[in-house]
């Protein structure tokens, strides 16, 4: 009983502080882009070390916490990445393709201006490029994802509070940056941020602000090139960020092209794209245990491709065939259209059989051109590992939410997507 | 601080009997056989009233808490439903096929018996025959899940302690219990329990034990026939068990065609399964309200079907034509077969438009035969509403866990299915 006075003793200052207590100083916002929940499953089965009997968990298994509703502000049911990043930001739904405004197309305050108003570092890391429809629903409005132009324009004009919205972006995206019109990079070089474009060289930004685009538009898949790039940014990012600001930061980190991979129904490039997203949630953790005054949360914005793990009637998944795979279907086609030895190419990339069937399916498709060619690389590779798709496009699955850290709690059981946001933007405001 | 002094005191109470305080009397566990996340995300949209701007939450939604991992015990990755109910059922992984036995087909002890052995009150409700993978994994044990008969012998010859294993059994199956080498009704009756066949009758069960077998095989589909049947047998089941023994109750429910719907592809009738068997949780869940010191868990063995919702390329899903169907595609095919008015049952049941192509469709699948009809319905109401399926097998996605009342904390986050059991057990253990 005297131990339990003891324990007691400390809750009382505990419970009395208790709300300051559970609201964090700095935010990590990760979101997998398409990362439904079976991308989360997959991964683990892909992962898996197959000398053990038990299959080990993930990064993701050690902090799921609740799912959260993507459905957008329509009848649809289906979100799309605009529509549903501009809920994750705003916690308001708006319609398919609008960032950070709502169906009025009136802007909507977004957590890294309120963020940026309180006086927090802010920064938007991704691998596509930086002025996509994610990491535009944070710091731009526009009544269509598709201006690509007039978002990367608002990174610059849109100012809060006087100053520029973001601290540091790190992506692609210099096409949008460096135009006839205007140039960015020199306007943002003229404001002060130090400017990289290589992503072997993140060691040269080396303070606050700045902005990195290491490719014209997205950077490679991680399947082709570069694997770790999100994991180092991410390092990077919060090496940046670390205690500059006693009103601490916020970070919206993407996993942008799982649903690229997703999109294309290319499951082996999937798969790479969930390693470096789950190896970047791994930094993040890394940095919460180090400053508990930390809140990561990781979630997606929906589900893309209707991915199953079995398919065809059978019951199996075959990860085998899939971590053979070397390179993305788009990469593989480019090379076989290139290069008659589809043969070598093939088995090089595939580690499959080039069977009279294979050899067939592929001459075939190679004769009718580069879209039905890249169709039946992925067609053969998803048959062969009982990989299931049903569309080019997303699906209305609810999405897995996770959570560590300061606050991590505010996130448990099934919410709406904007019930996220709306915590988030809470723990701004305090 | 007064206040939190007195509050406090109590808490001293409440943590010395910390343990004491968590371990639940009774027992409620119900699977979703095949109920993957699509569709509690399915029957969230299915149900929305469309009149408020937001998607009502449903019942799974208040109380989900985690996820479950259902790989079997090989290398295919994707479970059947025995291999799943023995893991839910006993804690321990096993082969496809297996009921309650491990890899070397030696019986496993199950969680029924465990509480049949303290001396709880034990129940099994399902809408498919009784004797089927997942209640079976309960109270019987066999090397293959196809040998209904030695089940449902096992029912009366396995003794737990010198008893029969379980004191209540609502479902289908008469096949099975009435056979030309054995008559199992005859011998129940013969130790005293109540038998009843007719589920618009169940008022008449009024003691325990019993046993109620309400179809030969399967009990019809919820689209079909009885809508509401998991809903009525689980309020029987409750009222029978409600404070009959000191030791508690152990009841497993399944909504056992939730799987069936998905094994076809018929998302209407999925649909229907859902509503009853959501309908059922709630029945549990003011059970659990009323009677605190009870736990209710629900999940599922593995999803079916591989659905998405979304499909060929399209951000939408359809529920209103999901609506409009009012017959599984089982029954409207046996109807068409047997009538030649087929536009007359199509716009009856489904009402779709009964247009050119439609009536090409199913003149032409009607003249291939009973499996190609069953196949051109559902695939045109699955077009029509932008569903889409993978498969007519199960699929590895990780389920969802529900819990509520008394010990559902231990339940949350990511979860090996075998977590589930052996958690009950524990509780069943104390």
């Amino acid at each position: 009983m005297k131990r339990s006075l003891s324990v007691l003793a400390a809750s009382i200052v505990l419970s009395t502080n208790a709300f300051a207590a559970s609201t964090p100083k700095n935010i990590i916002y990760m979101i997998g882009d398409g990362m439904g929940p079976t991308y989360t499953t997959a991964y683990r089965y892909y992962m898996d070390n197959k000398q053990t009997k038990d299959v080990e968990p993930t990064v993701f298994d050690s902090i799921l916490v609740g799912m959260a509703h993507t459905y957008p502000d329509d009848d649809t049911i289906v979100t799309d990445s605009a529509a549903g990043a501009t809920a994750l930001s705003t916690g308001k739904k708006s319609y398919n393709g609008a960032i950070a405004v709502n169906s009025d197309k009136k802007p909507l305050k977004t957590m890294l201006e309120l963020a940026k108003h309180k006086g927090m570092t802010t920064a938007l890391v991704a691998t596509s490029q930086i002025n996509h429809a994610t990491p535009a629903s944070f710091a731009a409005h526009n009544e269509s994802r598709r201006n690509y132009d007039e978002i990367a324009n608002d990174y610059i004009d849109n100012k809060i509070a006087g100053k520029l919205p973001v601290d540091l972006m790190l992506g692609g995206g210099t096409k949008y940056f460096v135009r006839e019109d205007r140039n960015l990079v020199a306007e943002f070089k003229a404001s002060g941020y130090t400017y990289s474009d290589d992503i072997s060289n993140l060691d040269k930004i080396k303070s606050l602000p700045a902005l990195g685009l290491f490719a014209p538009v997205a950077m490679p898949f991680a399947i082709d090139q570069h694997p770790d790039r999100l994991e180092k940014m991410t390092d990077k990012a919060l090496s940046l960020l670390d205690n500059k600001n006693k009103q601490g930061f916020f970070v919206m980190i993407e996993g942008s092209q799982i649903d690229w991979c997703g999109h294309a129904n290319d499951i082996a490039c999937a798969m790479h794209e969930m390693h470096d997203f789950a190896n970047a949630i791994k930094v993040a953790k890394r940095y919460v245990d180090h400053n508990p005054d930390t809140l990561l949360v990781v979630t997606a914005d929906h589900s893309t491709g209707g991915l199953t793990l079995g398919a065809d009637g059978q019951y199996r998944w075959e990860r085998d065939v899939i971590k053979g795979v070397s390179a993305s279907a788009e990469v593989m086609t480019k090379q076989m259209l290139a290069n008659d030895d589809i043969e070598a190419i093939w088995t090089t990339a595939t580690k499959l059989p080039f069977d009279n069937q294979t050899k067939l399916l592929l001459d075939q498709a190679k004769s009718q051109g580069e879209k039905e060619l890249a169709q039946a690389i992925k067609s053969i590779i998803s048959k062969a590992s009982f990989t299931g798709w049903t569309t080019s496009g997303h699906t209305a699955i609810d999405v897995q939410v996770f959570a560590y850290g300061k606050g991590a709690n505010q996130f448990t059981g099934s919410q709406n997507n904007t019930h996220i946001a709306d915590k988030l933007i809470s723990f701004i405001k305090k």
